[in-house]
């Protein structure tokens, strides 16, 4: 199996490189391509040093899976090019997501779909991603009415330029590349907003995303997507009204055991899951879940993962993975 | 009319000398009362340095009105004291504010309450201030039917300490002093809770005193309260169900007419609150005003005030001009 990483410079292709080191997912050959800019880099790699190449039309011949992270307009370009060329895309940007023909996959929610692919496959937006895998099986098991869901993210899910602002700001030096006028260090802000009284980019990808996978075409959501200074991870505040009664007993006892999802949830002991001790690591974690006593059927839960590992990266590796297994 | 400020150097009392020297609130005399390991204490207002005294059950011989913010303990032993030697006390601690004979008070809410006082009036908590001051008007116009929040809170709500944490951290020493053991700088943690499935001390406080405060015993509230890396200012993702129909356009007007509420709210040209903008002012300010298409009758808003002034002293302050002005 040759596998290329599109985009093998960025934050989230070299996390992806790292989980496929890490997860030991069997293949003959990584073969790394970015920009002419970043080409000629050396990565290390299972033991060798591998050199990044410039990506071009040609790129894809004899590739069989390529992951794709390099912006939404790159990968417009050269997925189809890739597919053409016989090679599976699993694409990490937003271009393919909604598109009827691309399966948008979480493997521990709808695995299945990979294999409904014509050559692309999406990869879901972070916060999404570790939101479905722990609303899934309350939603099996009870039913879902409807989510409210606040976020709380990390300015890496917008790439080395996120970080750079954030990390400048805090060493108190002027960024010299900004995502948002506003400070990021000591701050909230808000993702890119189309228009007076509209959701985010993020908050509608989060809306469509989460019926997309989930199957549920009209799951009433509401959704507030908010960056705060974190170097890593994600945080959601979520609250799940369920068609059936359940009580944070049931929710604990479920989600514990679900393979993907950690419980920590002892919080006398200040035993939660943070941001911080999301980072590097691929579960999705979940706490503070408590009997929501404001509706007749629902929990309240804290649902966190590292947006660059399962928000990106790792789940990449999982479809390619769960690809994998079906040869 | 003499005023003494009890606990005149934490954070909140040394911000509400700074409220009471900018806003011009007539008083014939301030007296400044710390423990002793403060008294001493110089502290320059309206061109005059005062000295911090200790504060002694005989202190508030001679005073009219004191402003308490030197915790529930402190407050517990010494407002009945103050209260008996005829002076009113206006408390932000927690101690009184679920006592039936101690009105608690936000004057843009219920400022009426205010003169119910037999000597101690309370102040509300801070997450609680903001909140409440955005869906009063709401209330009234469209009626309440559940809200759904999730805050953004700085540490400088647990004080002096809770800022110590964050800036050793944030210049990468080791904090001498800690509100959790969690860290707080590029992280985000809870409030102390008492057990699994329970609501956080600060959660409790918000459902509560927003029922108490607002006269509606029985308004369901689902509340998450989150500490983020923010050195002033709280921000509050609410999700407001009402009664009555209601579109962002109707709040948006409403909220814009509404005195203490400042409405910023052009997210296209990345206009909205954020907590640094509001520190060191006394609004509170709605932004991000949306209709929530999941409910029936809904909308959300993202609700952000400095938690020192108007969630502490600027509130505590109009309390005190709210009963100047009855005399």
């Amino acid at each position: 199996m040759n596998i290329a990483i599109v985009g093998a410079t960025g934050l989230v292709g070299r996390t992806m490189i790292r989980v496929l080191e890490e997860r030991d997912t069997p293949l003959s050959s990584l073969t790394l391509l970015a920009s002419g800019r970043s080409a000629g880099t050396v990565i290390p790699f299972r033991g060798k040093d591998l050199v990044v190449q410039e990506l071009k039309p040609d790129s894809f011949h004899g590739v069989d899976v390529a992951l794709f992270s390099a912006g939404g307009a790159l990968s417009k370009e050269y997925a189809p090019i890739a597919a053409a060329s016989g090679c599976t895309v699993i694409d990490n940007s937003s271009a393919w997501r909604m598109d009827p023909d691309v399966p948008l996959v979480v493997p521990e929610v709808n695995a299945s779909d990979a294999f409904l692919h014509k050559g692309i496959i999406a990869n879901p937006n972070c916060s999404t991603i570790q939101m479905v895998v722990a609303l899934k099986p309350i939603s099996d098991a009870f039913g879902l009415k409807r989510v409210v869901v606040s976020t709380y993210q990390s300015p890496s899910g917008a790439g080395q330029k996120g970080l750079d602002q954030l990390n400048a700001e805090l060493a108190g030096s002027e960024p010299t590349v900004r995502i948002t006028d506003h400070t990021l260090a000591g701050n909230t802000v808000f993702h890119t907003i189309g228009g007076v009284g509209e959701s985010s980019e993020e908050e509608t990808k989060m809306i469509r995303e989460t019926r997309r996978i989930m199957h549920l075409p009209d799951l009433p959501l509401a959704v507030t997507c908010v960056r705060v200074p974190v170097l890593g991870g994600h945080g959601e505040s979520v609250a799940v009204e369920t068609l059936r009664p359940c009580t944070d007993v049931d929710v604990r006892t479920l989600l514990s055991s679900t393979p993907g999802i950690v419980v920590m949830d002892n919080p006398v002991h200040a035993v939660y899951p943070t941001p911080a001790f999301s980072n590097n690591t691929d579960p999705v974690y979940v706490g503070r879940i408590r009997k929501d006593e404001s509706v007749e059927n629902g929990v309240m839960m804290w649902i966190v993962a590292d947006n660059l590992r399962k928000g990106a990266a790792t789940n990449a590796v999982q479809i390619l993975e769960t690809l994998l297994e079906q040869q």
